[in-house]
């Protein structure tokens, strides 16, 4: 095989109560890339999509990703990379993550996977380095696993997959900008004791619902006392959003990511498509720019077009 | 049936990173107890050990807990209880909540299981409360349920049972005094955010090893890095019991409830005993008294004798 186009898909990382360690993969939207080996050793990135994301290697998540993992091969290899980006960069769905792990399983794939998942999100994990500074795994994780995981540590790197039954996301990306370092600058240091026991208790219950596909217990457990709080008053809307969508049967939801997209997990297709309604009418009423998205939990991660 | 005798077991609660949330029972120790109809209204209570533990119901944490279930009842109805207690009352293993859970499942089943699980553990958080001045739940509700449970709310009471692996259970109960009350009170109100994370991550993997039946992880997320090392401190000899265990296979453990006794779970039963002697070692060298136990998680609760 010589060239490759994969699908990676955008991803739900700070689960509500699972805050760093808890993120699942969706099958809308997704980001496009082309890998190909050339003659021409090292790496050219080109884009054909309207962002005007840089293209030199180092500075492109996707560069930066794919030069981690070139430099843990022993032979020089050149690669052509094409990205065409679905999911908007600052949209709080993974957008870096998408191109970072896209472009290292894309090559894993071209190298006859010689390196392991675990190793591949070691590798993109910088590309988020370069798109925020920090050395994060809770978008890249799901992208490359799919379904719904654990980042229990990062050092050392452990990941562990979640069993989860069905579930109907319904996503709102309110067009404003949340910068992820202002998201987590909000942030106290310091947090109360008897909240961090509620939010451990919410996600030990979240786990248990996941895996005992419970859906009542899901519902109950997705509750956080400690991020929520803070960062929802930076999106407009969401309070209303949350409430409504609820008291409409959602099991729950919250911020995606540092947001500002907002989230809703739903047990059927009718209420996930019943929020979708409550989150534009929401933002219509706000007179704010909106992109919505109904689908579901992506069960297998980057996967391969052809 | 007019009278009936129970075991009441053991519990470990605060299990590791679980901290208020999560506990699980045991098959040894178990405490003794008879509860017959008796033609006189009222609730008396007789003690056949030597702990001299107050026979007054009000005041009796057995008592509390009967009199709590006796307030619901309609009809006026007389009891005898005879208790034998072989936990012993400051272990940390969950003694007082053996006695109120124990004597509310004896009578629910005089009174033919007219109240649920959950309502039971409601009537002996009263126990609890004479016992420590709070109504916490965590050894009451794995001494009713069995096996693993997590109380993942209180207010309104969620209690979540989950699946677990066969594991070996090794208790050491160093003959000292911790006072719940102390042990509370050299606990800081604020934890560090990034503590509070690395928490949250390692309680979600330990639901995620036990309901996988994955024994590496459960042995990895065993970690605790906000309780345990404040209240490590009050127990001698804890961290080389802690580190010479887990270096002899163990897969993990801590501070059972707020102390002093230490367990650690195995996955086999030959590790079991081997940990076994060196919590032997470790407080022979001190000179300090001390009980063992090996046991298994107990999957039903309290159990009928006869």
């Amino acid at each position: 095989m010589n060239k490759i186009k994969i699908a990676a898909p955008a991803t739900i990382a700070n689960l509500v109560c699972g805050f760093d360690v808890l993120g699942l993969a969706l099958n809308e939207p997704q980001d496009i890339m082309e890998l190909a080996f050339s003659d021409v050793p090292g790496l050219r990135i080109s884009h054909t999509d309207g962002y005007s994301l840089p293209v030199a290697p180092e500075k492109n998540v996707a560069g930066a990703a794919l030069l981690a993992l070139m430099e843990e091969l022993s032979d020089p290899v050149g690669f052509d990379l094409t990205i065409t980006k679905c999911i908007k960069p600052g949209s709080g769905l993974g957008s870096s993550a998408a191109s970072s792990a896209g472009a290292v399983v894309a090559a894993n794939i071209l190298l006859d996977n010689r390196f392991s998942k675990t190793d591949l999100v070691r590798f993109a994990m910088n590309g988020e380095k370069v798109a925020s500074g920090v050395k994060h795994a809770d978008n890249i994780a799901p992208c490359i696993f799919g379904g719904v995981t654990l980042i229990r540590s990062i050092l050392p790197l452990d990941i562990v997959q979640l069993n989860a039954p069905q579930l109907y996301v319904t996503v709102v990306h309110p067009q404003i900008e949340v910068k992820t370092s202002d998201a987590r600058q909000i942030l106290r240091k310091e947090v109360q004791l008897k909240s961090a026991i509620k939010q451990w208790g919410n996600i030990a219950g979240l786990v248990a619902g996941f895996m005992k596909a419970d859906y009542a217990l899901i519902g109950r457990s997705l509750e956080d006392v400690i991020i929520e709080p803070v960062r929802s008053i930076l999106i407009p809307g969401f309070a209303e959003v949350k409430q409504r969508c609820t008291e409409a049967g959602a099991l729950g939801g919250g911020i995606s990511g540092s947001g500002p997209s907002i989230f809703m997990l739903n047990e059927n297709k009718e209420t996930a498509y019943v929020v979708e309604t409550i989150m534009k009418d929401v933002y219509e009423n706000l007179g704010i720019d909106y992109k919505t998205y109904v689908t579901t939990v992506n069960n297998h991660g980057v996967s391969i077009i052809s």
